[in-house]
Parts: C-alpha cells; sequence; structure tokens
C-alpha cells in the first residue's frame, strides 16, 4: 500500500489558473437546471435519430406505443376500469368540496387523462382531481365571489385558475424550474395534508349530519362552531346511513391494507357506496325526510369553455392566487407520488417533464369544463396496485368516462351527499400520518415544528397561511443552515494521519501549539462574521486553557463555494491573526475556492507555500517552523499513548 | 511519523449514543445567537465581580471611565472638536434632505451622542445623521403625509419614524439578531450607497441650480425630468457658488487622501463652505438675486417631543415601513463600520450591544427631538483619523453642539441652500465606489449582479425596492448554495492515501469498479432530489464509458448536517443501487449526520460494516469482497504511473 509521505514526494495544490469564466457558468447552469442530463440520450445520434429522440422526450407516448402488445393492454384494462370506478364517485365528491356543479368532477377526468396518456412520462400516475385543492380554490375563489350568488361567474373563474394553473406548471417545466418543487419539504407536505384532511373531514359533518346551513370558512373553529350553532338542523336518518357508508368504507381499507391482494376491495367500495345509496334515495325520494342528492346530471361530453375564462382585472388576483397556489401543491403531489412509484420499480421521472405534462393537461382542461387535475396519491396507488404498465391505463379511464358521461350520469343524480361525505372523510382520514410525525419528531425535531406549523396553521388559520407559515420556516432553517455552518476542531487519532472533529472522537489530540479547524458549508456573506468570531472564540479558548497558538489551519475540505464576503473574511482573520502573531495556513481548498482566492489576490496575501493538499502536511510545516523541541514532546507524548 | 495502517490497528467510526436533545438544543442556540461568546469573562467571578462586569457589559462607560486619563481626553478633545465642526453643516443639510427644519438636524448631534457615549461599545463611532436614511425617511413619509402641506405631522411622523427604529434595534439587540444584519451583504451595501449617492447628487442639482419647483420622486428619470422641464428657473450665479464650493470641497477631499496626515482639511472644509457661504449671503441679502438661505434657526436646547409621537392606525404602516428600513440600513452601516475600524486596530465589536446602544440613542433622541441617528462613515473616519481614544469624543462633540445650539444657531441662518447642495454632494461622490464594483465583477459574477441590482434598482425604481431586489438575489443564491451543493467524483493521487476532485487534479484517478464521490454542504430536502440524481447520473457515466461500478463510496466529509428528507435521500439512493448490485458505503459521517443516521435507523439498514473513517478504509474493504485480480491490476497500473 502506497502511503503519503510529504518529504519525500510531496503531492502540490494545483494552482493551475482558474477556469474561464463561460466554463464555470456553463457547467452551473446544467448542475442548476439539467442535473438529470436529459439531453445524455442524444449526444451520439444522427440528425433522423436526434428528431425521433426528441420527439420521443417530449411525447412519451411515441416512446411506449411502438412497443405496446396485448399483454400490456390486458393490464391496463383492468386497472384502467377500477380506477373509473373511483374516479366516478371522486370527481363528483370533489366538485362539492370545490362548490362546483358535480358534473364538472366528471368531466375532469375525461380530456385531462387523454391528455395526460399522450404527454406524461410516468407509468403509474392515474389523472384525477384532489381534495386538498379543491378546498383551496373554494377558498380563495369564493373570497372574492360567492359560489352561491354567482355560480356562474364563480365556475368561470374555477376555470380560469385552472388555466393559470395550467400555463404556470408547464412554465416551470419549460424553465427546467423543478428545483421550486424541491422546496416544499416533505414534513412541510405532512403537515399540510394532514391539516386539510383534518379540517375536510369537519366540513363533512355538514353532509353527515344533514346541516344546510354552514359557514364558507374552512378553520376548525368556524366550522364546530357553525356545526354546533345549527344543531336543531342534524338529521339523524343522514347520520346513520352516512356512519354505515363510513364504516363500510374504513373496513375495506382496512381489509385491502393487511391483504394487499385484496386493493381493489378498496378500490371498489366508493362506487358500492354511491350504487347503494343511489338506491336508497330512489326508493325513498317521496318520503317526508327524503335524503339530499347531487341532482342534475345531463348526458353528453365536456362543452367548450374557452370562451369563459375570465381575465378582468377585478378577478384576476383571485384567480392568480388561487391558481399558483393550487399548482404548487398539485405539482408537489403528482411528482412526488410519480417519483416514488417508480424508485420502486427502479425506472426515473424526469420532475421538470412530468410540469410540462400536468401543464398542458390543465390549460387543455380548463377549455373543456374541467378545473385543476394532478395525480392524486389514492387514484395513482390503485393505479398501481391493479398493474398498469403504461400510461394507457389512463387512456382506458377516459374511455369509460366518456361512455359514463354519453350514457350513465344521470342514474348519478340520485348520488346521496352524505355518500359523498363518507367518500371523502374516509379518503381524507388516511391523509393523517401520525407515525410520521412521530418518526420526524423522534429523528429532527426542527423537521416536526415545519411539519407542525404547517399541520396548525391549515387547521386554525386558512390553508395558504399554513402552508406558507411552514415553507417560510424551512426556508428559515435553509438560511440558519447557511448562515451557521458546523465548524469543528480537528485532532490527530492516535497510530493514523487522520484527523477528526475532537468533539466526535474524545481520542483525538490537537498537535501543541497547533489549531487545526475544518469549516463546513460556503463561506459567504451570510456567515462570514459568524465564521471570523468562531475562529477567535477557539483560538482565546485555547489561550484561556494555558495553550499557545502559534499556528491556525483551516480545513477547507467541506467549503465547496466562496463569495467575495467570504475572501474578505479570510483575508481579515489572516490580518487578526498576524497581528496576534499566529501563522494560517490553508488545507485542501476546493477548485472553486482555490479559484476565486486567486482571483482575489488571497493566494498572494497569504503565500502560496501556506497551502496545503492535506493537513498532515500543514502540520509537518508549522513544525519545520516551529521550536524543534515541542514537536519531539508531542511525538514522545503520542507515543506513550500508543 | 505514524501512518494510518488500516489492517494493523483500525481505527473505528464512534457509534456512541446520540447526544440528548437537550446538549444538542443548547449547544445550537449558543452557535446561532452567541457566536462571540459575551459571557466569557463571568465565568470565574464572585457574584459581586460578577454584578460589576453585568453592569460594565450593558453600560460600557463603566469599563473605560476608570481607566481614563488626561492624555486620552486630550485626543478626544481634539477629534470631538473636528467632528463637531462636520456635525453641523452635516446636520443641517441632511435634516434639508430629510425635509424637515435644519435645527432639528442640529439637536440630532446633541442627544444621541450623549446616549451613545454612555451606552456604546466602539471607540470610533462617531454618531450623526446619514443621507441615505434621511432621503428614504423623506421618500416613505412624504409618500402618506407631504412636508409642505402639514409640515408639523410630517415632522411628528418622522420622530415616530426614529422611535420605531429605535425599539427595533434595541429589540433585535436584546434578541440577540445580530444575524439578521449578517444578510444585508458587502455587495448589497456597496450598490446601495452607489444608487443613493446617485440619487441623492442629482436632486442636489435642484439646491446648486436654484430651481424651486421640483419632484417628490426619487428616481434618476423623474429627477433629471424635473431639472430639465425647470430650464426657465435655472440661476447662474447660484450654479457658479456652488461650483467653487463643489470645486474646493473636491479638492480638499483629494488632498487629504493624498496625505492622510492633512485628513483635517477635508473635516474643516464642509464648515468653511459654510462659513462663506454665509457671509456671501449676509453681504448679498438686499440684491435682486438674493440667495436662498436656510432661514429660522432659533436659540435653545432640543424641546421635548415625546408627546409628539404619533401611533395613529392612518399613518402607522409608513412609519413602521420608514423605521423598519432605516434602521437596518443604519445599523449595516453603524455596525459595519464599528467593526472594520475595530479590526485595524486588533479589537472587537459586540454586534448586539451596539445595536441596543443604537436603540437607545434612537429612543431617546425621538423624544427630544432628534431623528434618525446611527454611526455614519465620513463621521466615524474623521473621529479615527483625530485619534480618538474613547467615546469621550462624542460627549466632546454633544457639549460643543450644546454650546452652538444655545449660542450660536441663529449665525447658521444664513447658510445658502446652495452651499449645502455642495457639501451633500461631494459626500456622495465619496460614496460611488466604481473599484469595489469591478473587484466584485472580477471575482464573483454573481455578486457583481448583486450589487448592480442595488444600485439600479434604487437608481431607477425607488430605494427600498431596489433594497429588496437585491436582497431577494442574495438570498435567492444562499438556497441555490444549499439547492446544489458542489458535489465532487474523487480519484486518488498517485504515491499518497489522499483522494481528491478529479477535475481539480488530473492526476487522480479512481480505483477500478469503484465510484467515490464527495459530498459538501448539509443533505436535506432542498437538495434530496439533486443529490440522488447526481449520484446515479455519475453511475450512468461512469456505465456510459464501459467501467462497471460495484462499489459508490460517498465521503461525507463535508455534510455538516442532515434532516429527515435527507436521510430518506441516502436510504433511497440505497435501495436502487441495491437493485443494480452495487454496493454502497459511507465515509466519515460527521457527528450530527451520524446522530440522525442512527435514529433513524438507516445505520442498521445500511449496516454498520459500511460506515468507515476514511476513504483508504473503505476502498480496501471493498476490494475484499472484490475479486482481487482486478485490486492488482489497479496497483500495478498504479506502481507504472508513478
Amino acid at each position: 500500500m502506497p502511503t503519503h509521505n510529504s518529504s519525500m514526494n510531496p503531492s502540490q495544490v494545483n494552482f493551475n489558473s482558474p477556469r474561464k469564466f463561460g466554463t464555470t457558468l456553463k457547467s452551473k447552469c446544467k448542475e442548476t437546471f439539467f442535473p438529470d442530463d436529459p439531453f445524455r440520450q442524444f449526444k451520439n445520434e444522427k440528425p433522423l435519430g436526434k428528431a425521433k429522440k426528441t420527439l420521443q422526450y417530449f411525447v412519451p407516448i411515441f416512446e411506449w406505443l411502438p412497443q405496446y402488445n396485448l399483454k400490456m393492454f390486458r393490464f391496463d384494462l383492468l386497472a384502467g376500469i377500477t380506477i373509473t370506478t373511483l374516479a366516478i364517485p371522486q370527481g363528483i365528491s370533489y366538485a362539492k368540496l370545490a362548490e362546483i356543479p358535480p358534473i364538472i368532477g366528471l368531466y375532469s377526468s375525461f380530456v385531462p387523462a387523454l391528455v395526460y396518456a399522450i404527454l406524461g412520462s410516468s407509468k403509474h400516475v392515474a389523472v384525477g382531481t384532489v381534495a386538498a385543492c379543491s378546498l383551496l380554490i373554494a377558498d380563495t375563489i369564493g373570497s372574492k365571489v360567492s359560489s352561491k350568488d354567482d355560480p356562474t361567474l364563480y365556475l368561470h373563474l374555477v376555470f380560469t385558475a385552472a388555466f393559470i394553473t395550467g400555463v404556470f406548471q408547464a412554465a416551470l417545466g419549460f424553465l427546467r424550474l423543478g428545483i421550486l418543487v424541491d422546496f416544499l419539504s416533505h414534513s412541510t407536505i405532512t403537515g399540510f395534508m394532514g391539516g386539510t384532511a383534518i379540517i375536510i373531514c369537519l366540513q363533512q359533518l355538514k353532509g353527515l349530519l344533514g346541516v344546510s346551513h354552514f359557514t364558507t370558512k374552512t378553520d376548525v373553529v368556524s366550522v364546530l362552531h357553525a356545526v354546533f350553532k345549527n344543531r336543531n338542523e342534524w338529521k339523524w336518518e343522514t347520520a346513520v346511513v352516512g356512519m354505515a357508508f363510513l364504516v363500510f368504507l374504513l373496513f375495506t381499507r382496512y381489509l385491502s391494507q393487511r391483504k394487499p391482494k385484496l386493493f381493489w376491495v378498496s378500490a371498489m367500495a366508493p362506487m358500492v357506496v354511491v350504487v347503494l345509496g343511489c338506491l336508497l334515495a330512489y326508493f325513498t325520494r317521496d318520503r317526508k325526510y327524503s335524503i339530499q342528492t347531487v341532482g342534475n346530471l345531463h348526458k353528453g361530453l365536456n362543452p367548450i369553455s374557452i370562451k369563459y375564462l375570465n381575465f378582468d382585472a377585478e378577478y384576476l388576483p383571485s384567480t392568480l392566487k388561487a391558481g399558483i397556489i393550487t399548482g404548487v401543491i398539485a405539482l408537489a403531489e403528482g411528482i412526488a407520488i410519480g417519483r416514488s412509484f417508480a424508485i420502486m420499480n427502479n425506472e426515473q421521472v424526469d420532475g421538470n417533464k412530468e410540469m410540462v405534462a400536468f401543464g398542458f393537461m390543465n390549460i387543455v382542461g380548463s377549455c373543456f369544463s374541467c378545473y385543476l387535475t394532478t395525480g392524486p396519491f389514492s387514484k395513482t396507488a390503485v393505479n398501481y396496485n391493479s398493474g398498469c404498465k403504461t400510461a394507457a391505463s389512463n387512456l382506458v379511464m377516459a374511455i369509460g368516462m366518456m361512455l359514463t358521461l354519453l350514457f350513465l350520469a344521470p342514474l348519478f343524480s340520485y348520488t346521496p351527499l352524505v355518500a359523498l361525505s363518507a367518500i371523502i372523510m374516509s379518503a381524507m382520514l388516511g391523509l393523517i400520518k401520525y407515525e410520521e410525525a412521530y418518526h420526524l419528531f423522534k429523528v429532527d425535531k426542527f423537521d416536526f415544528c415545519i411539519c407542525l406549523a404547517a399541520f396548525f396553521g391549515v387547521a386554525f388559520i386558512s390553508m395558504d397561511m399554513g402552508l406558507m407559515i411552514s415553507v417560510g420556516l424551512a426556508l428559515l432553517r435553509a438560511l440558519l443552515y447557511v448562515a451557521r455552518p458546523a465548524a469543528c476542531k480537528l485532532g490527530k487519532l492516535p497510530d493514523s494521519t487522520l484527523y477528526r472533529d475532537t468533539e466526535q472522537y474524545a481520542e483525538a489530540s490537537g498537535p501543541p501549539g497547533i489549531l487545526a479547524i475544518q469549516l463546513g458549508s460556503p463561506i459567504y456573506y451570510a456567515n462570514g462574521n459568524y465564521i471570523r468570531e468562531r475562529i477567535l472564540r477557539w483560538i482565546r479558548n485555547d489561550e484561556g486553557n494555558g495553550k499557545a497558538v502559534k499556528h491556525v489551519l483551516l480545513d477547507l475540505t467541506g467549503v465547496t463555494s466562496i463569495d467575495t464576503t467570504g475572501i474578505e473574511t479570510l483575508a481579515e482573520v489572516l490580518r487578526m491573526l498576524e497581528v496576534k502573531h499566529i501563522k494560517m495556513k490553508i488545507v485542501n481548498p476546493r477548485l472553486e475556492v482555490l479559484e476565486k482566492m486567486m482571483k482575489s489576490k488571497f493566494v498572494d496575501k497569504i503565500g502560496k507555500e501556506s497551502i496545503f493538499l492535506c493537513m498532515e502536511d500543514a502540520v509537518e510545516a508549522s513544525y519545520d517552523f516551529s521550536v524543534t523541541t515541542e514537536k519531539q514532546g508531542f511525538e514522545e507524548q503520542r507515543s506513550g499513548v500508543a
């Protein structure tokens, strides 16, 4: 084994002239916007091949359709039928949540699913509407235009919001800004989903208890207040039916969770509830205590709605807000879910490409009377478990929805509201993940706080505020990471050339007269002052303990980047140490850091002879200048320990 | 020299049980809020000594006064007189800039200077008003209440803003939130000051050309438009006098810059201009083209203004905005300047203590008819060059101002506006630092952009927008640092045990079958996806080049922290590599990272035997499992190279 010996064959720091600006800019842009290197596959292709690959890249259906066969279709057909049976009750339920006509929910599983089947790159995502975004749309647009007083205008604004969402999502994808979605942390989403589930469940008390006067606010306090204020409207018949449905749905879910092969039981259950509910409503339609039903579902495909898009300046702030916030949440849900199923199969999902697909899905959808759609978790999981092989299962669902719209829609007019409430509640209860929150609590308290902030913010203030507070906290943490980077004092491990954190390895001890410090994370304006203070504090501490410090060795292995303020900080430290007659040495500066040090003449100030490739060399060099006896004493002490 | 040999005496990763939550929380809070360890000096004191030290800590005058002697006083007296002669013209000028009566400018160098002398911890800071903040106050409050239409209300709001600034600054100091000021980067301040200097200079064209109709906007376009629209009001007499003054002032500054011993020439010059201007105005007072003067300066000390503080809900948003923005800028200027002079003398300034001092200075000031004060650069530099020894020079200035207010104030009524304009312009021209901007351009293009954004934002949009855009860009950069941490592929340097970046050291090459990767910066939610993609890309690249990858070694030396998403990312990578039959190994996890890995059971998943203390050990261990011949081939190849 070759060993490193500085005196025999000194390894030098590479002081080549800095790379050109163009080179670094190109490499940075690539890392920022194309970390997954999507154009790799085009490199060694001829022009025609390139054109073909480009088409396949942007329109994935051309990639999988040529290889499609009957065996795959059998799987996709089954999966498609399963998700269609789920899409009908979910579509109607979530449309009620968004306070738009229930038929829109059915429309929204037809056109967007077609678009996604052509453009989507994930095999498992099943397109549909989602509860959280539906409520958020109702909340945001409802604060400007009441869905009761002016339902037409309200509906048009919902279409407009979907259009804006689509443009926003597609733009993010084209601009390769998938990075934005990365800033919605897992903790935020866990808390947000939990909080949303709580308020949606509470809202369903309206349907479950048959209350007709209700609040438009979404927070827990207002909703509970509205429920109990209208005690006199509670109908026990509705409540009993609703509880029965709910218990049935929860039981089927429990069954599927215990025996994954029975996944279709829970997938079919909502449809069963709807059918049972319809029958019940139909036979009790002439009674005194008739059950409230959805009502009014016409036959026919999606009418064109492009002419209804409303960009009036008065409503634009609301639609923009609704469009962008729901757009981000929908992307986070859709992409995260596509990705997690792809990982199970060891495949990759290109987040930016998915954004473009979701974007076009919503743009086209909003022109055909659809509101916001994405890849909801429940539907996608059912799709995956049903064994779908390609995006063709979405195609099957689209055809299923088309047939439903053409022939069966009026049958669903009898769907009782209480059945929808039960379906929504059972779906929502699955989104409250206490184990997840407990895991966060155990591993990382700050992540737990971020999660709690989203949960309580959504539950007690409002959905958008809760989300923003939580994202703000997460960003604050990211900034704290960079403002207060962990630095540590290094000591030499016995019988090795390794220098490690003295706090982590108690047996590591610093050579006398030398203070070895490892800095982590980029050094720049937000942490320059801190790093200076921290270094000075270590020197004071050592001096306070009676140890004279003659050399400060800064290990920059963990410093990946530096800005002008960071270099000034190092220069200041150098100046302050010079006054104290302490020598400063730099160990292992990374490429970018060394380049900036050279450009800013810091290398000339400190001298090339003070920059070393490894800690051992720097320590050796320190002793060459120090009194020799000191080193001997240390070596003897070391061998004594060994 | 002891060498590290893994087979003889293996150094082990320290798998001690994680530290308690309380311990880590305490240490984090200390690093975040008390990085300079201010209570170190109290540790080994008796109760009485502690009380004394505490008093000295919070009221620094008790620290330096007991050691004060006549020799120090002689220096402070000289410095105090010098800054008094600067304070009078500056006070009047900047009060005009803030559109308040000029006497307020004189008041503002009296009471705050007294307070700072007692509470301030910097020896060099000289208290006074600043141009940028004065203009910003006029801009913000003037947009709500016109200083012309209702000067009394306007003045009261200015006092209120100063009060809010004081409370805000003191609160930041008490809460140890000095960290906030760290987020105003040097690049932002350079650009902001430059932009402010430009618009203030242009505004002075009003006084210099004697224009009486003018705009209240501050951006370049509006100001130039106002100047040229009112061409008919230009007075050549005023312009000639103004230019003469300006040339004189710039010449004295040039002289002082060339010969630092003549610093007093440029310090006295503004006073000379004022006196000359007064004489000129006095003797031409009966002419037709009389020169516009300040007018109306009464004898007498600061009247009490606490009863005028106006917290009316109608004006509160404006005063809050003005108070907080100017508070941050004033702090950044005052603290940065105190710090940079302290560094020259190898002393320390406690930023949080300074904030408290500035805060009280403004609170007390606002109750005694003063507006916003801080430690302006020009005055502080003069104070330092005059040889001040303690904060007593501020005391001398306060006494000088008191005498001026009591006896000399009416004499300054004749100060011509054109003289003030010349003084402001000459001061502002010194704040445009092109060399600084050029340095930023050379060293770091992104810093240069941040600087330009502040400069053009201030010059062409508005002062607060310019500041916010620039701070936003700087934050974006900080977030990009954490979202896209630099990672690199490591190779072994010939004839050593060192593994270094293959891009930086061309001679470093990876052992066959092994992909060694060094990650930098914390791994967490914002960069988890990126890191996963990056690792997979390296594997694909190696495989694309015909090199089979059998082991992936992740060097976590530079990873100072990790959150739950980060650990999930590592677990995902582990899972994906397992599918590809690639082994993953972790090298040198830091204390906090290892703790989280243990808490989240990641260590159990990967196995303790896959976590190594150094790269060499991990490579060795990889070969123990690999085919032996491969390694031999590599070793032979290596020795061939050497």
